[in-house]
């Protein structure tokens, strides 16, 4: 049983509303769930995240779980109907969405922004697991006016659904996530959008890299240009500076012959790239290389790959991670296997003992 | 045993020369090979993929995988050396080398060049695996001089790697690699390069759409250097087109509230990169939606991952890939199965009957 008070009320059934209901469900918290599709709301009960709010009830804490251009809408409307109630949203906006709520009349002192970093392909409450946000990072943005009860109220929540809270500033959040978010999906689309015009030729040749690069073009373009649209001046700043890193490329490319500063600056943006790569943390935050990876050539018949990971268990290794390595979208028949560093050898020799080929 | 003429001389024992070796060794080809590395020869020898050249052999066929910058030298140095054997090239920009070699004295009659589209985020022989072109396209770029029992000889080489031959012009090769390989780096590396400066708070809150943005920033730069310095005017074209849709869409977000057009504008750059990723082609170039994917999830606890690939096994459903969703680094439980259209219902009843919960 969670020390969070309750019951809580998620406004919003869709993936992120009624994961953080079934992940708050399993420590016991009472949740009641609204939404105006009353279909999303009966999956949402069905899988277990909660009962479906009533006239009389009369939440501790709110959620705002709706898309990000209504939530301020939504906030103020709960904040004149529940006024004790502890308020907090998801969107992947803060600024703007808290500045709306409260410009619509939502009280500040009950007011403390919320941005859980998870996420899936697909959407909807059918589409929600329990264990969404577990480990992950939860940013807490409260107002210069939040009450202190109340961000500790929603730094419980965070803590009641398996995150980590990290309390910044709404506008460095929306910085933050501008960069290693929102202006990644325009480069993402950007790039794709060549490929809608491309020859055939050059399309049929393309590689796991080009497939990585547009892997999120093909997200939600409705919801995409909303979130946008609500953190614009943020993504325009990072826009600029990749453009003019762009330009400055394409420039020396143009002049490598002539310009013998030329071929350093390419070096110089390819170098600022792998440094810049090495500061992303690998699982649960930690560094990347936290983890030792142990490679296994399998053949490409049926049951290699469970036979890998019986003699993984057998051997009473847990893998931290799996990466099948593919090359053009195939198996290429290369398995890694993530494993704390003091495991490694013990699965090395479990696995050449069952004849498998360790690299 | 293949019909392609033999010894082949592989010039250059790295991670594709090696490789190359190893898959024409399958079918029993003589393959001998040379590295101006004895070390890099030591290990192909050593892997099984083929033997030390010596001074009186004379090789039919010549493949040249060295460095992109030293690939029209070697080309013509082996031209001069053994006057009636075919030769060709693995280097990843077709034009500029092909050009270098024949400005070297090469005989443009029995030069034809390739390129494999297949590679690793790692390199040299020891990552070498014979499986590496398997199913690969494997582009074949014939000079206009090129004579037609050479080019013969190169698409016999390519068959027996297990590959599929591409016919197309060096220039149209290019332009095609600028589009999907290497103006994909450096806008990779562009991104990138922007975390390099940023707050760690920022870098702290990354999540998988940055992490596949940015694996291939890690690669090798003095590589990747040469690549796209031999390939310089092409990926300057391909790097304008996406600079200018970026400055578009930085314009259209920093205006969104006073010009009308400027939301379609967003919408637009989002709705071109749905269209143009969905026609990146799946594995074995088949359309994206040739396999079934069930989702499966699964408990976080050893053994789990063994009991479903296990399951799938006795079922008699052969996987064609696996997918195991990430969340910001983490595996999630989530784990995507894909198999032929019509094993889908096999495979999920059978999956059910262990209690295994199916999505």
């Amino acid at each position: 049983m969670s020390d969070l008070p309750s019951p809580v009320l998620i406004i919003g059934s869709g993936l992120i509303g009624t994961s953080i209901g079934l992940a708050l469900r399993r420590t016991g918290v009472e949740v009641l769930l609204a939404d105006a599709d009353a279909e999303s709301v009966e999956t949402a009960v069905r899988l277990g995240a909660g009962r479906s709010v009533r006239g009389e009830d009369v939440p501790t804490l709110v959620v705002v779980a709706v898309p990000p251009r209504h939530t301020g809408a939504v906030i103020a409307e709960a904040s004149a109907r529940w006024p004790q109630a502890t308020l907090t949203d998801v969107a992947s906006v803060k600024e703007s969405v808290l500045d709306d709520a409260v410009s619509r009349g939502a009280d500040p002192t009950r007011l403390v922004g919320g941005h859980p970093m998870a996420g899936r392909e697909v959407s909807g409450a059918a589409a929600a697991v329990a264990n969404l946000v577990d480990d992950r990072i939860w940013v807490v943005t409260p107002l210069p006016e939040s009450g202190i009860e109340h961000v500790r109220s929603v730094h419980r929540l965070i803590t009641a659904c398996g995150a980590q809270p990290v309390e910044m500033g709404a506008r460095e959040h929306d910085a933050a996530v501008a960069l290693v978010s929102h202006a990644p999906q325009l480069l993402s689309s950007a790039l794709a959008g060549e490929l809608d015009a491309a020859d055939a030729d050059a399309v049929q040749i393309s590689g796991q890299g080009l497939r990585d690069m547009t892997r999120i073009a093909a997200s939600n373009t409705a919801l995409w240009s909303d979130i946008l649209v609500a953190n614009a001046a943020s993504v325009a700043d990072v826009l600029d500076q990749i453009t003019a890193r762009l330009a400055r490329t394409a420039q020396a490319l143009r002049t490598v012959d002539a310009d013998p500063s030329a071929p350093g600056v390419i070096e110089q943006v390819l170098a600022d790239g792998v440094s810049g790569q090495a500061r992303i943390p690998g699982k649960h935050g930690a560094a990347p290389s936290a983890y030792r990876e142990v490679l296994v050539q399998i053949a490409d018949r049926p049951g290699q790959l469970g036979e890998l990971f019986s003699a993984a268990a057998e051997a009473g290794v847990n893998l931290e991670d799996v990466r099948i390595e593919h090359v053009m979208g195939r198996p290429s028949g290369l398995v890694g296997l993530f494993v704390r560093p003091d495991a490694g050898e013990t699965l090395i020799e479990a696995l050449r003992t069952r004849h498998f080929d360790v690299r």
